[in-house]
């Protein structure tokens, strides 16, 4: 004992508080010797002459990024003195960047370059950007460089962002409450706005802009009318003034019967015209306080939400009526095709074609029609979206789900880049080999006029705003991504690593390796071999793949598993539902045949005998079996990985992150039991040699009831035994 | 702006955020003549031989605080070598204490002493307890010492609680919402418990233990029987795991009805005997997992929460068998005092009095009933509550509310110091003049066996834990009063806002009379001269003096108010409901006579003329439009005050401050105008010279409306237009 009392005489320095806020903007000092290098190359900062606040904002971030990695922030001149001079601003703002040519035209407003110039006999770095809000981003870029420990000798560096459109969708409702939610509640204090401004809002416009996110929807695709109030549009407009020079839009999703619950009305009918005259005027109230609004978000006539089919109109006659009403502003319509009808199908997973196929081209030129990266909803795998590539003359934008409501919550370690990466490569041949889900979402493909990529968040006031540090990789990610969809997901995590953790190749290289192949992992130990929609009703905590019955078949697992006693998967050839037939010929068929669909998709396309004998030479059943045991084998290694780098980060974000990897494992092993033990009630096979049975049998997987699982509005307030 | 972009090149320093997450406990580094001193002062630690967890916990803290405000901790000593020596520990873990014979029995369980005195020729300070909880509060009052600059020469300290159980009551829901609750969710994350321990379970732990709290009840009064569920009994042992060695003990809310709900019996009969088998096994499964849990708080027979007189039993069979199945492990059962009956009475205040004093005797020994501070329910100003005095036979506890459900919410600058005060100063004259509330409380005046005083909490995940810098001080005051009732909120209140903000007397003396005088300013612009219930319906966010109807007469302001056209106020006088004779004979006379009632509670036991001569000479209505202004008034002296401290402490909390000042005063000016414009239609009466009338007109007032009103689960969900 009184050797550990003795010890507590040395006191841990009062540091930085290692919780995770800083996210990937930490800005630690630089050790070794990249100091006198980037000192060397940062020596004094030349700003632009006329200011915003957007270029103050971007000057301050250098200023402080700088003067947290070197020391001390480099000072500041009005024209370059020396070598490593940086040379800041527009052509507009800055004559001496005005008389560089820099040729920003072509860049687009948001673009920006990075270049090394002589200048009067000095070496400067020039970070120019054709707008205000381009110079911020380049400036992020710059201080990037230097945190992922970069040369700043002879930079040419030029971005600019392939997609118009770069969201957030926060399934944030008015109570604070987030649906799907796994990072506490909503950072929106509805409450305390307008008057009181959270520091957090400028944090996490800055975080956004760093990424290039450009656009937020505050609230719920489940929307409430009461966000359309004057009392929320005044607290709406508060933050739209925070977010403003971070080039950051707000929009607000639309409850389609709004007219009805605020304005008075006795219908919502698209083509009435009080209707109508209803939201432009409402549209006008939003502009008057809010110039830059950026549009509204539709979920309509989907999982009992109001919509246009309630008055026999069409989604498109629903879309324009909004976009009528924003248009003269400049706003945009997201409508999402995440539809149901309310008649059971034969196949969900056809609907949202079916139904929007037909209205391609009846569209306003400001409605973009929101598609999930996959035809169910945002499955650990499911294949690419039958509508990508089949609505030549609708822009479509892609949303993904970087909140892991199927993917283990707050607590499992999936990045999700792999998965975002495997939609945008998949190939359509809407125009032949080589037409790219990416081609389609750039609008490269069709020549879309205006082109997106949304993603719900996964942000709430948990300390590290994403419930776990590792998911602020997927926040990340999904900036990136949306910045410019030819990004290697790989570099992206690299990156990350370097900007969160450390520079430390024995740290950077392992962790991206796990970051990499966990989202596999997950697959496998969930729903593997294209299986999907297997958890547990309602919560979707943990698997149910026995789920059966309830308000409709297309809500159960055993709808999607088709599990029998012959074998397993849902039969979408010609011979069932037909969905492959929602894709181009040569898509449809490979998918159609049993000879050539990757393993990876075959239960989602194929009800498969449970002896058939796979690629691997094994039986269907036996290959299920191995692949749920490689899911909990590849978390076992991610954690004997995360272990084995002790003490090459701080102990706070170590510690959090190896409990989680346990939690993981715990729960990668339950999915993996109750599966295979749920199945078995079916093959009636034994397990292939050496795998070890369920730990408990199936009546126990079946009766596990949680309570209060979080991501819910209202929860369902189960009693449990 | 060149100028100001020039001025980017001062980096502020990385410096603590001053977030308000420290609490009290900051330990920033000493400046100036103070520094030397202390050093000189706490040269070394001698630490004790024999190891706990809390010995370990106490030390640590001694060097983290000492090593905050010194720069560096002391080095650690096995006996004193120098002046200036700390030897910490208890007579059984350390033989030095135990040679200095300290007469530390008599100081109980929890007591400590911190002495200076002389050790072979060393000048040293002891801090000892009696046992090693007393040790950490010892070391939490000696750091205090340096924290608000006293001297350490000739230090003779002892302090002993004169409470038992002091103890936090959290009204959070298992889904993490907490009822009347504006600091954000629920710190117990229980989806992650067992397994994953937030840090910051650790920190409420140790705040806690730094003004002598060592209980917490986790769950809601409004209970959910799934807390005793062992899925939930897990969780709650794992958080009681982290709570122990700083002294803290779990309690539970228990509903009374779970027997049927997670049981499986038919009945929740107390006198059952399967009933009383459940809950005896129910306990101990409990103790199995923690052993030193505290016990049951109950809310039973009270707004719709089930209860024994579902069974026509009394609240004594209901106690007394939940106390028979804790008795056995040392449990105790807080039994609420705050029940309605079903019916409505002729006074909601008289209720609580005719209920529970013909059951005075009848409880068993561990059994304590929880008694709020006044018969209605946490107004800003309420008469204490007749049961004290009056249960000479049962242990009363007392109940005060931390969280502002009536007081402003967050952003209200209410000091609770005075109102708890004005409670325990209180006399009851039970026992004759001097037998004051704190004199029930303390078990001095009938010779109680426990005693305790329990705060409904106003913590949540905010960053600054209680939604405000300033409400932290509630937390603080309802510790320091639990330890010692006697104590004076002043002095308090100075204590505090040194330690959490600044030992600059230019600053502390203004604050500490802002805070002084700030309940008084929320009573006069809320409910003056002894009015209550005033505020708007359910969400009891605003005024709402109007409010009638509704399911019963005694949850409306007409009830409370009794406002017409002769005057206003209750008649609880034996012309009226005769509450007062529920008081010993001289109070009872006191507030009978509307001669001798003090103007502060004269509305509370009279119904009087809007014309009635008030002691100032004025007219009562003319006094009551005065005082809602004074109240007013009083809330912009604050924010000038305030205004007139910039620069004296940091921005990030100077700014949070004032902004919330801002919207208190505008929130005080709803309140009164909205209350003057609704009485003066019943007086038909001219505002006094001088007075500004109502901005706007009662119509307005009556139809804001406000969704998603923070504190409710579920929250209302009103459509407003």
């Amino acid at each position: 004992m009184c050797s550990a009392l003795l010890m507590l005489g040395v006191v841990a320095p009062m540091a930085f508080a290692e919780d995770g806020y800083d996210l990937w903007l930490r800005y630690r000092p630089v050790q070794g010797e990249w100091l006198d290098a980037y000192r060397a190359a940062a020596s004094e900062i030349v700003p632009p002459a006329a200011a915003s606040p957007t270029l103050e904002i971007a000057l301050s971030e250098l200023s402080r990024g700088l003067g947290g990695m070197l020391g001390a922030a480099p000072p500041v001149a009005s024209e370059p003195t020396k070598d490593g001079s940086l040379v800041v601003g527009t052509p507009r703002s800055s004559a001496l960047i005005a008389r560089l040519h820099l040729d920003l035209d072509r860049m687009g407003a948001e673009g920006y370059v990075i270049r090394s110039v002589a200048y009067e006999g000095h070496r400067v770095t020039v970070i120019a950007g054709t707008g205000d809000v381009g110079v911020l981003y380049g400036v992020f870029h710059f201080l990037k460089l230097l945190q992922t420990r970069q040369p700043l000798e002879h930079l040419a560096l030029s971005s600019a962002p392939r997609l118009s459109h770069r969201i957030l969708n926060h399934w944030d409702n008015l109570d604070r409450t987030v649906e799907r939610g796994y990072a506490g509640e909503s950072i929106w204090d509805w409450q305390k706005l307008p008057d009181y401004l959270d520091p957090r809002y400028t944090d996490y416009a800055r975080a956004c802009a760093s990424v290039g996110i450009n656009g937020t929807v505050l609230t719920n695709v489940n929307a409430s009318a009461v966000s359309l109030t004057p009392l929320y549009l005044r607290k709406l407009a508060a933050l739209a003034k925070v977010f403003r020079p971070y080039g950051v839009r707000v929009y607000l999703s639309a409850r389609f019967s709004a007219p009805l619950e605020i304005g008075g009305l006795k219908t919502a009918d698209p083509l009435d015209p009080a209707v109508r005259a209803w939201w432009r005027a409402k549209a006008d109230e939003i502009y008057t306080l809010i110039p830059d609004f950026g549009g509204f978000l539709v979920k309509a006539n989907s999982e009992g939400q109001p919509g246009p089919q309630d008055y026999s109109r069409s989604h498109a006659d629903g879309a324009n009526m909004l976009a009528d009403a924003v248009a003269p502003h400049g706003g945009i319509v997201m409508w999402r095709a995440f539809v149901y009808s309310q008649n059971e199908p034969d196949d969900r997973a056809k609907q949202a074609y079916n139904e929007f196929v037909p209205l391609d081209g009846k569209f306003r030129d400001n409605v973009l029609l929101q598609v999930k990266n996959g035809p169910i909803d945002f499955q650990p795998r499911e294949p690419f979206h039958p509508l990508f590539g089949a609505m030549p003359h609708t822009p479509l934008i892609l949303e993904v789900q970087i909140t892991k409501e199927y993917l283990g919550f707050a607590t499992h370690l999936v990045y999700l880049g792999p998965l975002f990466e495997e939609t945008l490569r998949a190939d359509t041949y809407a125009h032949g080999k080589g037409s790219l889900v990416a081609n389609v979402v750039d609008g490269s493909l069709f020549g879309y006029s205006q082109t997106g990529m949304v993603g719900v968040a996964n942000i709430g006031t948990d300390r590290d705003w994403t419930g776990s540090h590792f998911n602020q990789a997927n926040w990340y990610v999904f900036g990136r991504l949306a910045w410019d969809p030819s990004l290697s997901t790989r570099e992206i995590a690299a990156e990350w690593v370097r900007m969160t953790f450390s520079n430390d190749p024995s740290f950077v290289d392992p962790v991206v390796g796990m970051m990499m192949s966990s989202r596999e992992a997950a697959v496998d130990y969930m729903t593997p071999l294209g299986l999907a929609h297997q958890m547990a009703r309602t919560t979707h905590y943990g698997p149910g793949p026995w789920v059966s019955g309830g308000p409709r078949a297309d809500w159960t697992s055993v709808y999607f598993n088709r599990a029998d006693a012959q074998g397993i998967g849902f039969d979408r050839t010609a011979t069932g539902s037909n969905a492959v037939s929602q894709y181009a010929p040569p898509v449809a068929a490979e998918f159609s045949d049993l000879k050539r669909i990757p393993d990876d998709l075959l239960l989602w396309f194929h009800h498969v005998r449970w002896d058939y004998k796979m690629r691997s030479g094994r039986t269907l059943w036996d290959e299920l079996v191995i692949h749920y045991s490689d899911g909990v084998r590849a978390v076992g290694d991610m954690r004997r990985t995360w272990a084995s780098l002790a003490g090459k980060i701080d102990s706070e974000r170590y510690m959090q992150v190896s409990t989680f990897l346990e939690i993981q494992e715990k729960e990668a092993r339950w999915w993996r039991d109750a599966s295979i033990a749920y199945f078995q009630t079916l093959s009636h096979r034994p397990l292939p040699a050496g795998f070890p049975p369920p730990e408990h049998d199936l009546h126990y997987y079946e009766t596990l009831c949680f309570p209060y699982v979080p991501g819910h509005s209202p929860l369902p307030q189960e009693k449990c035994q």
